[in-house]
């Protein structure tokens, strides 16, 4: 009840009178240690400060941009209005030149080292946050693809009991990032431990393996199949059949999952699409879409074993606002047309890691029940 | 040779002519996918580019700062002289402002998110560049401490033939960034499991596991003891005694390492101590000297108990130049005074990452025979 009022009185305040006035303001998880911005205000808003004494023009990139307002002291802030709970990307522009937050920790999105953002999610929401629970952990494992020609990274999250027992095996849930990322985000931004740890603890998921490969691949499928996937088999504790053996991605990644389950059905049996489809005009950058014609009639041809292999096909979306959304919808009424069942989740926030973590929350407690 | 003569002849041009010129070019390591900068040039010099349409001033700050030369299209360059070879931070300053190269990945170091340049090992040195050996792997693995009240992170390297067998148990180095990183440093910028898989392959260092814990610690003996060390062998195949344990520390870590080891002899037989030392006069910062004198006194009156206890106590510092060099001299002056036994290494570099790589491969090669 006090912060909800102390939040009415900051919006009705200007914004430069803030700095001052903000005594709730709580420092961003992921501002740089010893810094003391950004900060969370109340009514989950942002307050950024950069020190740019010499600049003409400062402004913050939040997908909307604001301004920036110069103090004597050749510092700079702004804030922000009120923005939704989880991960952002955001940069700050200099006269002219886009950078990364000094206060900020980096992450690797938009095709560059990004500054990000925490929003807290509402009070009681504690599905994406650090818990006294058993934790597993993310290996960052190195290995040279013959595939791609050159040294590669995956992230492999291994379950709490991973190491407590030395003979259970395990399913895998193989989980692919956007374009612009790599397979940091599932591992940093998408919080995918802290997620399936949480689930695990409450018994809401079953414990399972989840390999963050890279996506940025010449061939997905192929380095999938031939690289990833032996490499993973060889190493963990696995149950190597496609009963336990789970494919999801996010945008990119769910076009390169809806690519390889068709190619190859044989070997996945649950399948996750977030924020994407098919193209649903000829204008697929190459690789998202080329065959898409002859994906929808081997899936039309074959209908009553796709719907029988695919255990879970399981499809969301970040609202109408969500840039995938018209492929998706497109996409969703050709699997109407032709008798391809599959569900559909939405949940609005658009092309975004909050929208994604909600969508992996979900999804993977349909695993391997 | 051919290499060679080209370095001269680039060193003959201006520096504004060379981006059309440098055919020769190689991207570094640490570009983001798709930039075609920074890259290296022959001569071990490094070329980099940003976009900064409106900026007045640009400068490249390697430690030493390049001015860059403003082009039509909005864009800075500028060439760099020759570069000791390895890992170097860097920043770029535009308009006053301190900020990452958005054309790099960033590693946190300084107290921030910087850029960072891999200069070329000389042909041959392959000690730090990937092989077709085993790999292990790196873990990230969170953990609730109740020395610091707060969530924490550790880093931990398992060798190639961890996963192999599930009976074998394991020696184990913990290893201590510097000041202004964190546990990312020894495993990112320090590439510690390229070091020990490429060791581990040449059978030059037993197979170990190496944990990398954060030091930005209230009380990192405490921290370390009651936290890190229950959880590593608590979870990980470890032999959990003095003969298989090793603490070693850079800069800050080296500090901490002596400290914890002199309060707590009887759990480590190896010690390594790069580029530090305690402070030689009476301006240490918190947590960074003030015991010294206690212990001096400890060492001095249990010598031979301490000669005896720690099977390798290993000094390194980065030559002269290095910030550390007077404090570790005095240290080496007093333990030469008083009988205690160490070993020496220098390496020219300074207080630089290639320096501290140098020494983890010298000091890994000594450890559990």
């Amino acid at each position: 009840m006090k912060r909800s009022l102390f939040a009415l009185l900051l919006m009705a305040l200007s914004t430069s009178a803030m700095p001052q006035t903000a005594s709730d303001a709580v420092v961003s998880d992921y501002a740089v240690r010893r810094s003391e911005y950004p900060r969370l205000l109340p009514g989950s808003r942002a307050e950024f400060k950069v020190k740019a004494p010499d600049a003409h023009k400062v402004q913050l990139d939040l997908g909307r941009k604001y301004d920036m307002k110069r103090h004597d002291d050749g510092t700079w802030t702004c804030v922000t209005d009120s923005l939704g709970p989880g991960f952002h990307y955001y940069f700050v522009e200099v006269d002219g030149m886009r950078v990364s937050d000094p206060a900020s920790e980096t992450f690797f999105g938009c095709g560059v080292a990004a500054s990000g953002l925490e929003v807290p999610y509402p009070e009681g929401d504690i599905r994406f946050a650090m818990a006294d629970v058993p934790h597993g952990e993310i290996a960052m494992r190195r290995y040279y693809s013959k595939v791609e020609g050159a040294w590669r990274r995956m992230f492999v999250y291994t379950p709490p009991c991973y190491h407590e027992s030395t003979d259970k095996k395990y399913p895998v849930l193989y989980l692919q990032h956007g374009g612009g990322e790599d397979e940091r985000g599932w591992a940093i931004q998408g919080k995918t431990d802290v997620i399936l740890d949480n689930l695990i603890a409450a018994k809401e998921a079953e414990p399972m393996i989840v390999v963050m490969a890279d996506g940025n691949s010449k061939d997905f499928t192929r380095e999938l199949i031939e690289e990833c996937m032996p490499l993973v088999e060889k190493t963990y504790r696995v149950v190597a059949d496609a009963d336990h053996r789970a494919l999801a991605g996010l945008s990119m990644g769910g076009i390169q999952t809806l690519n390889a389950v068709i190619e190859h059905p044989e070997l996945f049996r649950h399948v996750g699409v977030f924020s994407s489809g098919w193209w649903a005009n000829t204008n697929a950058p190459a690789g998202m879409g080329n065959n898409t014609e002859k994906y929808y009639a081997k899936l039309s041809a074959n209908k009553d074993y796709f719907n029988n292999q695919f255990k879970n096909f399981w499809l969301s979306m970040g609202g109408e606002e969500d840039i995938a959304f018209n492929n998706c919808k497109v996409m969703r009424g050709r699997f109407d047309d032709m008798g391809i069942k599959y569900d559909y989740f939405e949940t609005p926030g658009g092309h975004t890691w909050p929208v994604w973590r909600e969508s992996l929350y979900h999804f993977s407690k349909l695993l391997f029940k």
